[in-house]
């Protein structure tokens, strides 16, 4: 165990105090965090956490779409980067663990780690990636998928948030003006790692303090719209009906059963119907509906989703009912590194830390970075499994394990 | 057959032309008609219709309310009235024969055996009602109703339209000031017969021209509320779900089933459905529908709402959901009076005109009446059962078979 850094905690460096620090921008009174990229809360929030990063003897910069790093320079000459941050930016109402505990976790690992041992025979550099929610403009991942080559300003150009701001102006306004424009494109990161709050209730559940990721999963999404005949609900004998909601809830009802049955890593979630002309005495003539499906394996989701189309179309063909089925949404799923999440787990067991291995139902930065390198993510329990609400909790012991197997993980790759 | 009476017919006055003429008033361009409680067009449509009656020779007066009648005075001293009649109020954007038809029928019926026989022994009296549909204030049945004594003043004060307008200005307005009400009750009616347009499928499925009405439904409406556990839609495996959208959909199935199987003649349909917070990737933590059931037989709807609510209880039990059963109308079935059923039916018989028995499923002004006096319902068809609908639309040639029955029927009542 010689091996092991002995880091020296400081009060004034607790993961809670600083995850609050941090979300303080952009909170309300009632405890809702809502920073939205490129609001007034967000600038702040980024420039507040550089002066942190500097302050903890970081070399700070943004790239052209305001992703924040702070870099501590490796000995070794040409070193590639080890990252490690999450996202700043939050959903409307949300929590204060969201991303942040990932961005916090990753800056008190470093600095602890700079402080105990100095610089690093590899890059270290954490990142504050500046969006990953979707939550004002209609595109998700424009941090992590600007560093990963995966985005431009072109996949930006037409987009306005819900106000009819331009994503360019508000680019602008935010000090990222896209006419000074740089490919925030990275060919020098060895890996990435991030830490983040599980956003289920598996971790909760089974009294485990930390989740090694084998998995994001992937996501498909449809909107099913059923066209029957609306018609007097008085009038019209059972018989000669064609009721697009007792469709609908046919559906519904078969398709949950299925994903019961079909896998126990598959979820299958309607969350939004609606219907017309959605009157009590009437007939429902249309009932659209989403599915979101999620599995790690694409092959489960197909065949899944293959079945039931099948049934549905057979079963509307019968009932003269007519069927659209429009897939809206397809994220295939991302494998984390294997040698990375194994060595999580090393360290995990040496420092008798309880844990488990999981797929994230969720999507997060990591899957962007996990088909462009190794990279490796690591839950810490959200206590009754809320997220993206004020309620979001996650205790404070549980963070400092977080950062103290992130903190010997970095050790790892950056000192050994 | 020598007592059967010979009526001249006019080209000017065939139920269509008429029809047309009293529902241009709140027609618009597409064919739509809107003649709301009170508004302009129901005011020139009400007034067109008093110079109609008294073209052809009716004594006509308003009474507190608005409900217009053209009287036909018996030969016999202290006659009771016969009276027949329906709604001039419309829906929005509804059809032209809903309501219309019954008012024009009855007065061609009333017209055509005054103009062939002179005046009656007993007393006619054609009524056009001031509202049945509901459709401007939430109140059903105020002509009807005030004229059976079961609305007054009262049951309208605190009652306004979607604009703000209250009832009792929008009377004001219209010429029936609330400070000259007297009540429009009668106890001089010695029974009251209604034709409608079937707004169901079943005289058109079976190509029938004439529907005896034998009872009009009873109906019950609640909403049903399921709380479950609003959750992530990746995170948050199927097991562990308390979704409000799966519980409602098979609540939904379940109940379509039942009442396909309880009786031929229930009817019960979810029309109205939503969902909290309704969006793709969020579990559904509250769903609310709407249930309408609907029998002749009050004790069929008792035992089917007992046995699906019974279900329901215990399902959410299980579940671990919250249900809560809200309900919200209760309308008994009525009978028609068995004698003056028989009568139409006899008629129809002798003249060879195509009819069957059937209930009626949708509300009509004669369910007011049928607990206040012998009450006659006829219908005439739906082509496709449609209604409500600016494609609402009846053959003319069985709207002259429902006029000839009328008047025949009237006949046998005031004249032998």
């Amino acid at each position: 165990m010689a091996s092991e850094p002995q880091i020296l905690y400081s009060d004034k460096f607790t993961a809670e105090a600083m995850v609050k620090w941090l979300s303080s921008f952009g909170q309300d009174r009632s405890g809702g965090v809502s920073r939205l990229l490129y609001s007034s809360s967000w600038v702040e929030a980024q420039h507040a956490l550089k002066g942190k990063m500097e302050h903890a003897g970081l070399t700070t910069y943004f790239d052209s779409v305001g992703n924040l790093f702070g870099r501590l320079e490796g000995k070794e000459n040409n070193s590639k980067t080890i990252l490690t941050g999450s996202h700043i930016d939050s959903v409307v109402n949300g929590g204060v663990y969201d991303g942040v505990y990932g961005i916090i976790a990753s800056l008190l690992a470093v600095q602890r780690l700079y402080q105990a041992y100095g610089k690093p025979k590899k890059t270290l550099e954490v990142v504050s990636l500046c969006e990953e929610e979707g939550s004002r403009f209609p595109l998700t991942f424009w941090g992590s998928g600007s560093i990963t080559g995966k985005y431009s300003l072109e996949d930006i150009q037409n987009l306005t948030d819900s106000e009819g701001t331009s994503f360019t102006n508000a680019m602008k306004e935010a000090g990222f003006d896209p006419m000074n424009y740089q490919s925030p494109q990275r060919t020098d990161i060895a890996c990435f790692v991030e830490l983040h709050v599980e956003q289920g209730i598996l971790l909760d559940r089974q009294a485990k303090s930390l989740g090694m990721v084998s998995h994001i999963v992937g996501q498909r999404r449809f909107t099913i719209q059923i066209t029957g005949e609306s018609n007097h609900a008085g009038t019209t004998p059972m018989p000669y009906r064609k009721d697009a909601m007792t469709t609908a809830s046919h559906f519904i009802s078969y398709l949950t059963a299925k994903a019961q049955e079909t896998d126990p890593g598959l979820v299958a979630t309607v969350g939004k119907i609606t219907a017309k002309p959605n009157v009590p005495n009437v007939i429902a003539g249309e009932v659209s509906f989403t599915l979101d499906v999620r599995h790690y394996n694409e092959e489960v989701i197909d065949e899944f989703c293959r079945h039931l189309f099948t049934y549905f179309e057979s079963f509307t063909k019968n009932e003269e009912i007519q069927l659209a089925i429009h897939q809206w949404m397809s994220v295939k799923p991302v494998k984390m590194d294997p040698e990375l999440t194994d060595l999580f787990v090393k360290i995990a067991l040496n420092k008798n830390i309880s844990h488990l291995s999981l797929v994230s139902g969720a999507g997060h930065d990591a899957q962007m970075f996990g088909t462009f390198c190794p990279t490796a993510l690591l839950f810490v329990p959200s206590v009754g499994g809320i997220s993206h609400s004020p309620k979001e909790y996650t205790k404070s012991g549980d963070l400092e394990k977080g950062i103290d197997v992130l903190t010997e993980f970095l050790y790892k790759l950056a000192y050994e």
